[in-house]
């Protein structure tokens, strides 16, 4: 199936020096896909060309004048930003030219304009970001992670209903097993929203499975596909993550450093090293989803590189052709009248 | 100076196994130091003769008919356990014939009696746990962990406060860097209750630094002393980092079994990855103190063994040496004066 994917090429830390390539890999990978580079065309065809591809049947670039800077105000952007690059690409989806768009951007302005221009499916009340982590079982899928500070339980009920469907969808699994971010795995433990929260998910049709706690993210004592928790912790236990393994890989390095015999032992470690860090290397989880609205936007992380801004472009490959938004959207409306009926 | 700890000799995971040894441990190592195990005092005796010490001037034995379950409820042990190892220990700090209390047992039984026997100190609405996590400058101090699962500004900046003379008092260093746990560095970012306490602490004597997030508790781009944030979300960070932990070290692992090649790869960076291993052993870091009662408890992981419960006696130890209950409870009384005179 052919498929179309909008890139906010001037997004993220590095823009086109990232974007270019990244697309570029992706097109050589798929040839069912069509890439339009949104934002200064003068630029994109100067990377273009530094990689001898100013012509490309499948690509197509976009102008766009303006450009959403990392750091400003969502609602500036917003008010501001009609002809930026992250404004045009998500414009795109929504007429339909394009199946998705991905942004290394500004968070708080992708989700601000992504929300306002395509709006939410009837009957969510937030939109959440969803993303995989690493795990001893493979990875495990958690949202939300950082678009909600404040959840009540119906909204963590639509998070569920949500990334159910995803999983569903990306996974190729029936019944995900989905779990709710708690403080303890008894009943009495954690706070009134996801007390009351655990009390919709038990009377639903979805495969709940019970609390988990934080280590279930990486290494609980069994495989959870979907983990649901509020924005707030969401973002805190993932950035806690990225801390944990920065501080283990600093130490690891410091440790193979400290003498001549030890960088030996690294050297002959090396190969086992690697290997090891490939495993878990952040650049092959990247890319998060914004699920609740009519249509899918990636948010790639600000700081990826080519090889993780390939990884967001590519989860946007996967997420249109099982075309998740569509039965999110067909799912919500189900749960809604089955709510409505009961 | 010679101090005295109560040891809930019961508590925990395996009980005696692993509190008779680590308190004999200590009583080698700190010749001013004097224990009173607490619990069975036949079982008691059994494991001493195991470990040819059924005399030792500084041991004394205190017997309890009863012992708190790992999974009973705190509010049933409260009523129905009076005489418990965990329940005399804390008897013991009440009377003044200890100056802290160590055990391994049920947290939650742990704080309800801790709170019921000792009282807070006036001015302090709820108790907090805090710990230390290691990190690429040393360690970091965190509070809440898991002792109150909603909390207000005027509870986060109580923790601020009470944390901050405990990290002045055993880091033995002048203005902690306090920094509150928060999903963005900007000031728009979190929720009303992280932002009402940034103002508190911002108009306080305090050295606040500002908003950090979940990375910096282990490797943020800056030194922070002291993390403040409400008892859900810390637990969530804390059992997040130990589940990346575990990850880690299972697939390092993996990698290092797949074959005879990397196997001997492995054993030639054996001694490498040993001295790595032991920098973050979390037995190192086991302990955490229960602050804002008038009188110190410390909790230890009940899973722990005699190194990791070692660690917990030596932490009260520490904190009676420098007499952190004390200074809490005058700093405490000194804010709350100034902030009634503001």
């Amino acid at each position: 199936m052919s498929l179309t994917i909008s890139i906010d090429a001037m997004g993220g830390d590095f823009g086109p020096k990232v974007t270019v390539p990244a697309s570029l890999e992706c097109l050589k990978n798929n040839p069912d896909l069509t890439l339009i580079l949104v934002g200064d065309s003068t630029i994109l065809n100067q990377h273009l060309a530094q990689h001898q591809s100013t012509t490309h049947e499948r690509l197509v670039i976009q102008h766009a004048s303006q450009q959403v800077e990392m750091h400003e105000s969502p609602a500036k952007a917003l008010r501001n930003k009609k002809d930026s690059s992250m404004r045009v690409a998500i414009n795109l989806v929504h007429e339909g030219r394009a199946d998705a768009c991905v942004s290394a951007g500004n968070t708080g302005a992708l989700m601000a304009i992504a929300r306002f221009v395509l709006k939410m499916i009837p009957g969510i009340d937030r939109p959440a970001i969803i993303s995989t982590l690493p795990s001893i079982y493979g990875h495990t899928h958690v949202l939300d992670l950082g678009a909600n500070v404040d959840c009540s339980e119906e909204h963590l009920y639509q998070f569920a209903v949500m990334g159910n469907e995803l999983v569903k969808a990306v996974e190729n699994i029936e019944n995900p097993k989905i779990g709710l971010l708690n403080i303890g795995e008894e009943d009495v433990k954690g706070n009134e929203q996801v007390k009351a929260a655990a009390k919709l998910l038990e009377n639903s049709a979805l495969n709940y499975i019970g609390y988990v706690e934080g280590n279930s993210l990486n290494a609980g004592n069994i495989k959870v596909d979907l983990i649901v928790c509020d924005g707030f912790v969401g973002n805190v236990a993932l950035k806690s993550i990225e801390g944990a393994a920065k501080m283990i890989s600093t130490l690891l390095k410091e440790s193979f450093s400290k003498s001549i015999f030890t960088k030996l032992a690294g050297l002959i470690a090396y190969p086992v090293l690697k290997s090891f860090k490939d495993r878990i290397d952040p650049r092959l989880y990247n890319g998060a989803s914004f699920l609740g609205l009519r249509g899918l936007v990636i948010k790639s992380h600000g700081g990826a590189d080519a090889l993780a801004f390939k990884t967001a472009i590519q989860l946007a490959e996967l997420e249109v052709k099982q075309d998740v938004i569509r039965k999110i959207g067909e799912q919500v409306e189900k749960s809604l009248n089955l709510r409505k009926s009961a």
